[in-house]
């Protein structure tokens, strides 16, 4: 898989606030939904990266609000990698409501790789090698990766 | 400490919905803060329970929603333990508007004793100990304990 | 559509807690989703209920935790409608692992019927008969309803 | 008022995920937490600002997390304003360890300021003049403001 993925998620009445549209930290998790789908995609669960000892933990998040998203929403979240570096993960992310098209947010997450322990470490060379070639293709390089 | 303890929590902004007051599922993590709070109180720590290998999963839950909870409301969340069996603990929760003493809910919980795996283990003497002492006298029994 | 609708989720990250599972409050933001999808599939969109004036607030929830939950986990979630009173609802739930079909939870929830400002409202006609026609036969009953 | 205010929380058991640290997600609403305390610092009630047709939704959010935090931790959230323009605020943020001092993660957000329909508004002239002033001590500067 190369470039983007992207996954559908429904908003659901607990992700909203009282100013009737979804609360700003849903899209955190729905983020997360979408890295974690991009992952499955390149054949990665990241389920099975931590049972074998690899984490993720989240250093950075930038997100930008468009527009509101409302309950009931049919929102598509793509998930892109950037070319990762030795422990260093960036991942990019684009909300747009289903229905019309409309982009309601955009944002971007860092990532150490990590043992259980929160200790640095290496990322494991198959994965590497699987973001890599996402990143590329996904950056529109034209060049052999 | 006998009897019920009671925190304070004010509603979070995140914690509301579209409806404009604070979200059903909001309850069960204040209930969670009340449940800690009693056992600070009674001289436990439940972050400490869990480095010991001691770990209490919720079962049930109740919940009834008398009125509802506001955005920046202060609420005052009173629990209490009721009598443990051997490897079973049950707590009730009352959650009360500080402004003006309304009832906003009422609820309790069930949970299991476990170790870090899940396995059913039975509750540590001191643990048991206390949540006796708390619970003979906080329902309201005369005779000494 | 009669008896129940079933719904899929997944165990996001967000959802889980230290203990390695889902945390207890997720299943009541999944009860929703269950609660949403089974009036879509009796023809009414939730969306559109209160968009019209009518709401559901939830008054009393229950549940019981099966077995635990984990984050990737597939679950199906089964809601059914019993027959409602003039301006009670009651909603059941059944949380499945669909790899394993393993009852995770049950629970069920009530409702009032409210217009925007929390005023008890009878339940509009159409919704009346719906949930009627849904309860009836989910609930077994061998009689023409 | 001036420079930043100063919340306390502590971590709640269902803020934490299964890397069992809190979630990043988690940050927002204690952002929103120190947000909403700054402001009635400042002499404002973030509630009676909505009741008052004035909503500041979030445009905007970057947060750096330096060092985990862990449930039942004390932390302090400190917020500040930087100078508000004439339809767009925006805060400061830094979570701390209250036991330790450890600088745990920092950020900021901005908002527009909206009536309850989303429409564009100009901040009130009141709101205006006291994130100024807090802004402008707050940001160290010696002259007169």
């Amino acid at each position: 898989v190369t470039g983007t993925v992207s996954s559908e998620i429904r908003v659901r009445y607990a992700e909203t606030d009282k100013m009737g549209v979804a609360h700003h930290a849903s899209y955190l998790a729905w983020f997360e939904v979408g890295r974690v789908e991009l992952l499955r995609a390149l054949g990665m669960s990241y389920r099975d990266l931590e049972d074998s000892g690899v984490f993720f933990p989240v250093l950075e998040v930038g997100c930008r609000f468009r527009r509101p998203a409302y309950f009931d929403d049919r929102l598509q979240i793509s998930a892109g990698a950037e070319r990762p570096g030795r422990a260093r993960l960036r991942f990019r992310y684009r909300v747009t409501r289903v229905t019309d098209g409309t982009l309601v947010a955009e944002g971007w997450t860092t990532h150490a790789s990590t043992d259980a322990h929160g200790r640095p470490g290496r990322l494991p060379a198959k994965v590497l090698r699987r973001l890599e070639e996402s990143a590329g293709i996904g950056r529109g390089e034209g060049e052999a990766t």
